[in-house]
């Protein structure tokens, strides 16, 4: 991996640029900035809702206690981790973002940063549209494959995990609008 | 919109780009062109295998015909809907793309052109995954849920919407290719 070296690079290659053009890229860089903490935001409350969902109902018999938890179904733990990890990645593209504000004619590192960002919006496209197909079950059911809805039992359970598709919606037209922007520098320089 | 003239006028600002340049980012476009045919036939295939999955059992009853169909899941209906969406998409990017072979210093309907991939991207990822944890469940069912694993009686039926997950896919693969290829071909104008 020589990225360190490329990005160094880029920049002085681009250092002749306008400085007009210089300006508008370091809106852009600072839009960029604003945009990742609300997606980190988002994908932070996702987690966190959907991580810390369980609900007991009140009645149970000898053998069984009616308790749902947001791990009993795999898809809600795949969207927890794909949450997380896009969390954990926006915090560290923030140093990179700031990068961009300060240098905003750089060319390889918004290179990287698209490629990433394209990553991680479809790592986070997968999670929330994967809890969104069971969400929907759980509400509706199946009456041809024999699924019951389970919201009729686990009613405040399902409205927590309902809820916390939200943040991570958010965070994908986020990620749409950030490779837009990357993009827009990119061709500005 | 007038995207047209911004073409024009992103072409005749780069007029002065080095040939050498130019020969790499048509390689680049080439590459392009290709990719988005392999896409076009995995979204196609995957549209296809699980538009035409009907299975129906050969016992019945006085009331029942047990038989399955992919359209008695919303979500597979979805996903035959995004696949047919991103493969007409893709037929038309086909032109974009020989427009960037033929002129490849070309700017701003590079911008436009990242800026529907990563929207189909988004939509794709979500049609495949979405389909990915209803074929998953019915796989495996989810005892705490009280679903079934409805493949244990509809066998083929299974097998052919599993197989049809994997054109999907593909097409999620290529996208996030085509993506950093127009990033790269854009910062070497």
């Amino acid at each position: 991996m020589k990225a360190g070296g490329a990005i160094e690079l880029g920049e002085s290659k681009s250092a002749s640029s306008t400085p007009k053009i210089g300006g508008v890229n370091k809106g852009v860089s600072i839009l960029d900035f604003i945009l990742r903490i609300i997606a980190f935001l988002g994908t932070l409350v996702s987690a966190i809702a959907m991580g810390t969902t369980r609900e007991r109902l009140p009645f149970f018999t000898q053998f069984l206690q009616f308790r749902a938890e947001y791990d009993d179904l795999p898809t809600f733990t795949f969207f927890v981790v794909a949450n997380s990890v896009v969390c954990a990645y926006l915090v560290f593209s923030l140093a990179l973002s700031i990068f961009h504000i300060i240098r905003s004619n750089a060319k390889r590192s918004r290179i990287i940063s698209i490629f990433f960002d394209t990553a991680m919006l479809a790592l986070l496209t997968a999670g929330a549209s994967a809890a969104a197909a069971i969400v929907y079950l759980a509400h509706k059911g199946n009456a041809k494959a024999n699924w019951f809805a389970i919201c009729q039992q686990f009613n405040s359970f399902c409205e927590r995990i309902s809820g916390s598709l939200i943040g991570s919606f958010v965070g994908v037209v986020v990620f749409i609008l950030l490779i837009l922007l990357s993009a827009a520098a990119l061709s500005r320089r």
